[in-house]
């Protein structure tokens, strides 16, 4: 058994220098929403592969460069690193109790947009094979990092990107770009993602607003009609009536439950956390409702525009009127056949005057709970968390991991640095210092384990 | 039989006056939405009316000031004229040719925001009362005015007033403050307006937004919530399903489908101006169109709003969603009613969780078709238009007519110096001078013949 002494030494004495990589690359904007420095940004994560010795490139795509870097280890087994250099807007501004491209390290915690999701995942990763050199003067397997700047905006390119790259991606696994610790400190190992069908139906029934004195008898309405066409997708009883929406949806399996069975119970911090006052479908919590959460797809109204929004009244019959819309996906379902399914179920309830524009869409995908590789991150952490990490099997949200998955055949672990008050996508993005240091433990046990 | 020639020609010679008197006027901004000028406008006003000798006052309200002024006349008959100072927000402002308080006269027509509505009727009606002083020396009957501050924001205070000044407002009969001609240039006398109850439904279902990863197959939906409530109240077939909802609804009497049917073809003219493509209800014009448009109550959604409205997709789940819904009432319909209709609906249907708030509301209120004054309004109106007017027994739209009608007992007609490009509530508001010239002969005309 490899004694981890010397490695555990090397990431504690290089800690300030990795947080102060970790600063410079924060303090590099890459917002993608906004398109802010995202080439500095790429050229930078660049720069930071280089030095590790990483064969890099740096590849366009009609959006944000793709970063790839690979440097051969001892064994021919080779880990994947995915992550990604962009960042969320940092507005609302005014709420970050410090700059948040000025990071900021205070109460054992550095403080910045990107610190968490994903800047820090890098450089802790990064920080766990300089251990991995020193005490080796090399690998121990090969590893590649795919490092993309799209991921807050959808990963619109990197689906054909996978695609058109087999080869170089090749690989035996994957270690995802996030997770972290539970509030119990518990590290937590998602096994797989939703997928996701985003959408915008808009109806146009007139050039212009028209006075309700005048349009309300006799003229078509937008959000009369929007109302109505989004009322056949679901009623009150949450069943999505788009016909063979359900086909494809393949229950959880007995391990799956006996995973979800082992988790918290959430209803009370989910009540407390947001103000809700209770749960769709008679829910109350447990086991059953935690299994509800994540394997039952959904169709979700994320926002309504029509008409006249300010204060007090004004008398128009909206000319538009549009709702975002999205379905969330489980296994094995796929967003294409949501876009299908949604347009004829529209004509066919007679509202072939909505309008369908696509804004995005992921397949979902997940790696088997007891896959080797699962197994093999999840021993490797128990000595570095003193727990066994927390397997569960799907996460409510979405990302790119199907071309991981499906087109790369490789598993797909999830394994990180968060923990519940890290704000990502928030004001105030923080990472723990203690818990980065315990990432870099666990991937340079991982690579080592991996490898042989 | 009276021979106006001289009143005429006084009120050509003092066009120009009268106009200059009318731009002081409408260069004084009356905007209530945004509380701008009010009492200022207030003084000016109750100042023109004590140029032309009225006993004037100023009374005060919780809202704007009401100006009243009086005038005795010949003969003990009284004429009550109801005009508003008030005026729409000239916003957009960049879509005017010219500054809508610095009032611009080009090609016949003088342009500025209020200019139709409503301060060229008083400037043309107190030019009438001009000519009649000059012509006679005195008016040949008894003259008020009530001129209102808030009937752009739904004449909160006026009812309350009209009801604690019976008296002081009591009268024979009641010039409204709009009217004018259509395509066609036949002047158009409207009898009745339909009555209104305005609310805003909203529901919160949460503190704050949610991810709509977690919170889709779980969490109530504010946006959903209100999509399905508001489709209890109207589906595709158009009938408005409060329970109790059309029980006071009385049907066109014979004479007024007679009136209707003389009214001219405006479905392709709706198609035209509003660019819709076809009408609701299988109605495609006609007579039956006519009717339906005025004679049948509305629940007419004026706004939606909710979660992400911005470009793109944010995958968020709506902890509030609200929408803006006006219903139009015929006669016997009371908005007291509606809201009580309405609240018991959304109770009954599951809905107690969508909150109503009341933003206003008025009575319908209609005078008979073949009333005495109505008449002698059309008689007078026959020399000054060459055409006979046409009849009009209700408006689509709303307005404060129902305590002029039931609590003060008086016939009310229309007549004004609108026309159909006149813009009133938007830029470029205008006024034609040979309309305005027209309104001031038949205003004069009206108060001689109505004093006999």
């Amino acid at each position: 058994m490899t004694d981890y002494t010397k490695i555990d030494t090397y990431l504690e004495e290089n800690l300030d220098e990795s947080i102060a990589e970790l600063s410079r690359l924060v303090a590099q904007p890459s917002v993608g929403a906004q398109n802010l420095g995202m080439r500095e940004c790429a050229a930078l994560v660049a720069g930071m592969l280089k030095k590790r010795g990483f064969e890099t490139r740096i590849v366009d795509t009609p959006g944000a460069p793709v970063v790839y870097g690979e440097r051969k280890g001892k064994s021919d087994r080779t880990l994947l690193f995915y992550d990604h250099y962009d960042v969320q807007p940092a507005e609302p501004l005014e709420l970050w109790e410090t700059p948040p491209f000025a990071p900021s390290l205070r109460d054992g915690k550095l403080y910045g947009r990107g610190v968490s999701d994903n800047k820090g995942h890098i450089a802790a990763r990064l920080l766990a094979i300089d251990a991995l050199l020193a005490e080796f003067g090399e690998l121990p397997g090969n590893v590649k990092f795919i490092i993309e700047g799209e991921e807050e905006t959808s990963s619109t390119n990197l689906h054909p990107f996978v695609r058109d790259h087999l080869e170089l991606l090749k690989a035996d696994a994957c270690i995802w770009e996030f997770g972290g610790v539970d509030h119990r400190e518990v590290p937590i190992e998602y096994l797989g993602l939703r997928g996701i069908c985003y959408v915008e139906l808009s109806v146009e029934t007139a050039a212009i607003d028209v006075h309700s004195g005048l349009g309300g008898s006799i003229f078509p309405n937008a959000a009369w009609r929007l109302v109505w066409a989004l009322n056949t997708l679901k009623g009150p009883d949450e069943h999505i009536r788009l016909p063979g929406f359900y086909a494809k949806v393949r229950k959880p399996s007995a391990r799956d439950i006996e995973l979800m069975a082992a988790l918290p119970e959430t209803s009370e911090v989910y009540q407390e956390q947001y103000g809700i006052k209770g749960f769709i479908k008679g829910l109350t919590g447990g086991v059953e409702m935690r299994i509800e959460e994540v394997f039952t797809p959904t169709c979700t109204i994320c926002g309504l525009t029509s008409g006249y929004q300010g204060p007090g009244s004004k008398t128009v019959q909206p000319a538009r009127a549009s709702a975002k819309v999205d379905f969330r996906l489980v296994p094995d379902m796929d967003p294409a056949d949501v876009l299908e399914q949604l347009r004829a179920h529209l004509d066919a309830e007679g509202f072939n005057d909505v309008q369908i524009e696509f804004l995005g869409g992921e397949a979902p995908a997940r790696t088997d709970p007891d896959d080797p590789f699962i197994e093999l991150v999840c021993n490797t952490a128990r000595d570095v968390y003193g727990v066994e990490m927390q397997r569960i099997p799907l996460s409510g949200g979405s990302g790119p991991n199907a071309p991981f998955i499906h087109d790369l055949g490789l598993p797909v672990a999830s394994a990180g640095l968060g923990h519940p008050d890290a704000r990502g996508h928030a004001p105030n993005e923080n990472v723990r210092l203690d818990l980065y240091v315990k990432h870099a433990r666990h991937m340079a046990r991982l690579m080592v384990a991996f490898a042989k």
